[in-house]
């Protein structure tokens, strides 16, 4: 019987375990892949405060040399079920762990496009993260995918960075808040390519070059996807946790629900999902865990 | 004219300039002292993750020298006054300055018994920060010196890791919640040394040994002050910057009463001051401001 378990061990559930460790209690960390999550696909980090330039793979391993530094038990099997009663219940392919307290740290999965070469050039051209990539195309062309909220707002973000930016959406209306389309269209360097799709890739001497459309071709540095992504929560189908279009509903202490399930990172409903806020909120949840 | 003005160096101020920087926004840092903050004040951190163990001004200096490679402008000038408008003009002693949004990162100062060589041992047995410090004590004897909240709250969590906790306060009654002081009076290692007050502090070879009380000694490993904090923000006095207890109140996106002013880190009301958290929301302020 643990103190609490958290499910997965990006930067977020890391976070929260060493917060977990520092109160005392007993932590035990599964996780269904790699140590570091997504940071592992992630080529240079420069938007993590106190590092200037560090690739995720390198951070992932600071992460993880932190928690066998601190003793904290972990181990690499995928949760396949859990049963959240006042005891809560994680059970993976071979065991069965019991815990007061349960912490999700799943993360999420950026939805692609599904076209030839996507997956090759992701952080080569395909980004799914403005934030993380805008800044390395500045005064560039760039096109955004997508026709909610995100890729009106982040249209908006790269209109200030890039000389100019593409917004392209399959269909005639856009999703997203008005007040957010009103800038996007009164914004001069963003040009609205409505009713289009992406049917290919433009790919030159292994460098990615632009995009074919079915009228046209667009020779932009990169393409930044906004078409959803798909967090990690279908372990939690047979739960009463309550999801808004498959991300987790929290409090301010990041409490879902569920008495004793809490949920941080990229797997929770929120507006911001940078490295540094999941880290944040990994800390605020153990420590409210730890102040019950 | 700048778009952003930022005060203050510290952990929170300078994510916050790093995120501004990222979304173009034309920026300007602020300092009064050194760059880094309370940082420069602290030993070891061990609760940032990404670092296994880092010391305060390490952690500084490579805060400081990302706002270097990013070419970010600081100066190192007092404000003494702001003038909070559709414009906002912040005046220092020698320069006048004037931004569209201002962000107020400037942090507090843990208040301090007033006794001799407490300056001297902070950090080596005075400490302000249970989180910060609590995990070096642990099987160890500890003090607690405060009445409200805070000192009831750190003492629960110094109990979980410590061998026993004194709790001492000057009256009979606590200023806490009901609940803290309720789990604070069942919890077998905490003892309330109540309608007392630290005399002296018992210093042996240039060590902390311990402390003198009106009526006994206590020998003990640590002594946590939690006697308040002084947020810095005399400077605010004239505006209309909404405070309680003089921390400036913010809403979710840190965004204070005036429109276009924004607080992040240790000068903002809040429930947990770590920096981590300090980190994310100055990440966080200046997201939002990119997006108006």
């Amino acid at each position: 019987m643990y103190d609490l378990i958290i499910i997965g061990m990006g930067i977020s559930g890391i976070s929260a375990a060493i917060y977990a460790k520092r109160s005392n209690l007993n932590v035990l960390l599964l996780e269904s892949n790699a140590p570091g999550g997504t940071l592992n696909k992630i080529p240079n980090i420069t938007n993590y405060p106190g590092f200037n330039n560090i690739t995720g793979p390198d951070l992932a391993m600071n992460l993880f040399n932190t928690i066998n530094e601190l003793e904290i038990p972990y181990k690499i099997e995928e949760v396949t079920d859990v049963i959240l009663e006042d005891t809560k219940t994680i059970k993976t392919k071979n065991n069965v762990y019991h815990s007061k307290y349960l912490l999700i740290a799943t993360g999420r999965k950026p939805n692609l496009l599904g076209l030839k070469h996507e997956e090759d050039y992701l952080g080569k051209g395909i980004s799914t993260c403005a934030l993380c990539d805008g800044a390395l195309y500045k005064n560039k062309e760039v096109a955004v995918i997508g026709g909610g909220e995100s890729a009106l707002s982040e249209s908006l973000y790269l209109s200030k960075i890039c000389k100019k930016v593409y917004l392209i959406h399959r269909r005639s209306e856009f999703r997203g808040e008005d007040l957010t389309l009103t800038k996007v269209k009164e914004q001069p360097n963003i040009e609205l390519i409505l009713n289009e799709e992406v049917t290919e890739l433009i790919i030159k001497d292994n460098k990615f070059k632009g995009i074919k459309l079915k009228n046209k071709e667009l020779n932009i540095s990169c393409l930044f996807l906004y078409i959803g992504s798909t967090p990690n929560t279908e372990f939690l189908k047979q739960t009463d946790i309550k999801l808004d279009n498959n991300y987790i509903l929290v409090n301010d202490k990041y409490e879902t629900n569920i008495k004793g399930v809490y949920a941080v990172g990229d797997v929770i409903k929120k507006d911001i999902y940078q490295l540094i806020n999941a880290a944040s909120e990994g800390a605020i949840a153990t420590i409210n865990i730890s102040k019950n």
